[in-house]
């Protein structure tokens, strides 16, 4: 006599549609946004919290020392952004029985002092499989004059990368079909059916989406210097610009001959019926800086960044071939709601 | 030709054995061991982490309103236990496709929003199944004299419990049987056939071990006043207590007759089979404050706490009945490693 009703099914929601809806409620602060929020007295420190979940960012099987090293390195990666120094880490892991916590811990903690992080705390707890958030907080490095925003981009600036893009994202592809990383380094899957001179780039491309190496010395130089915006590219390049040309009310002009891809990535693609282009777009997991500078400033050329187009008034994002042909560079990329982009 | 060797399995880790070899680390510079680290210029912020993954804390269809004021509480009863005032909350959570995420944000910060705290941000994360990971920030209440430490018990002060243990066991028993918390209150399961006078007294237990009530005006005030430990009841009455006297070098006598029991708790164990004492002292998860003061100072009486016993200079931590005989009170509780105490 009840009419039946059809359950109530939440609508699918995205990453984006649910962060904007949070960065309007008062009990967020306007805090939203950056890679890490800002904190204390006298803007004194940067938080930031990522995860690593078996299955979602890395093969269940993954050795737990490299699972920590690439937990830690994610997580550093967003003080590079905001350009803070390490200080201080609280960890929360869950983990079946067995799990190999004192290899997991000893390399955390290795990997930790390398970079002046102390483990201040954390939880632990017994889960159905590997899950681990990591919290860090980060301090002022000497001679700072600021946070890096992703903000912070005006017309005009020149828009850098920080480090080639589309080689972890290859990675992934490589640990899906098979490759590993383990203590005798690299193993690649007979699936992929790759010849000997493609090898080196895959083995290359396996490490870097694995063990991504955060740049935080670049975001401590670019704390020093001029005014920019900053943001880690974690969710792919298209993605990412996109954030920060939002954030900042800009648009920009990205030159397409200009993004620096690794080595040896482009036949590697081909080979694994991949386009490198679309993988240095949108692929995500590069973890790299993607920053703006003054035009005329340009960093330290120790620190191997690439100018790859500039920041303009009109809020288009475009991408511009050799033949100066442009078109709209979509934002294409990650959704962590998602489970693939 | 090769011996055949046996696979390496590593031993059997418990909680204890690896937060003692993990205190021992350099990187970790003695800050492992308290609810919350302290930390910051003129040690002016505490900061605890804590999660709540389905399955291990949580029964996997639990409301998600009911999960965001649960994972909410657990955290606060840490910074509760520091006599900290909330500040500022970081948010990891991995959740299946189909999760209603602005069901569980909105009661999120609604329960936030009441104490004060503000979300700073997070990491969103789609996973096998709901994992969530809260970090608090948490500031001095003002007048505050000192941070709360498990380290600062003394021989000869008297020892409290802000409210009663045992029932959240109790109420995890229930939940284990089928009875769930909704928005129209607690279902209780058929499987435990109890009396009718028996029942609200089991959906008290059921409500009380979902949504644990963190006793920060309790902290507030602790941090006024006196001198004296304190550490949350999370893992067990006789555990929390074994780990407050071993962080201050001393030993703790505990009158059994004074333990506080919930109305009616008694003839609900019964009713199920258990040994009430037996869920006060081990049972976990009471989240309410077990703290000293030095001798002749008392809480304020609107703090509804209750004197147990007294710290003692001899090491050893007993139970003493109400005839006068004692008992070794044996170091049992939640170890996070084990799937059960």
């Amino acid at each position: 006599l009840c009419p039946r009703r059809t359950p109530r099914r939440p609508p699918r929601e995205s990453e984006r549609s649910l962060v904007e809806w949070l960065a309007t409620r008062p009990q967020t602060a306007g805090r939203i946004g950056d890679d890490a929020a800002i904190f204390g007295p006298r803007a004194a420190h940067v938080v930031t919290v990522d995860s690593q979940i078996a299955g979602v960012h890395f093969p269940a099987d993954l050795e737990p020392e490299i699972l920590a090293r690439r937990l830690l390195a994610v997580n550093l990666s967003d003080l590079a952004a905001m350009g803070a120094r390490p200080a201080h880490a609280f960890l929360a892991l869950a983990a079946p029985s067995g799990f190999a916590h004192r290899r997991f811990f000893g390399s955390l903690l290795r990997a930790a002092g390398r970079h002046g992080l102390e483990l201040a705390g954390g939880d632990l707890a017994s889960g159905p499989s590997i899950s681990a958030s990591l919290t860090l907080i980060g301090e002022r490095w000497p001679g700072a004059r600021r946070w890096l925003r992703r903000s912070d981009a005006r017309p005009g600036d020149d828009l850098f990368l920080g480090g080639t893009v589309g080689d972890s994202a290859l990675g992934l592809e490589l640990v899906r079909l098979g490759a590993r990383l383990g203590r005798r380094g690299v193993s690649l899957p007979e699936a992929a059916s790759l010849d000997a001179e493609l090898r080196p780039a895959a083995r290359r491309a396996v490490r870097r989406h694995l063990l991504p190496t955060p740049q935080l010395a670049l975001g401590a130089w670019l704390s020093r210097h001029a005014r920019g915006a900053a943001i880690d590219v974690s969710d792919g390049l298209a993605r990412d610009l996109h954030r920060m040309c939002a954030a900042s009310g800009a648009g920009a002009v990205v030159e397409s001959a200009r993004l620096p891809l690794a080595a040896g990535l482009e036949p590697l693609a081909v080979a694994l019926g991949l386009d490198a282009r679309s993988l240095a777009l949108g692929g995500g997991e590069d973890y790299v800086l993607l920053f703006t500078l003054p035009e005329g400033v340009a960093p330290d050329p120790a620190l191997r960044c690439r100018r790859i187009g500039r920041i303009q008034h009109d809020r288009a994002v475009v991408l511009v071939d050799a033949a100066g042909r442009a078109e709209p560079l979509a934002d294409r990329g990650w959704d962590h709601l998602s489970d693939r982009p």
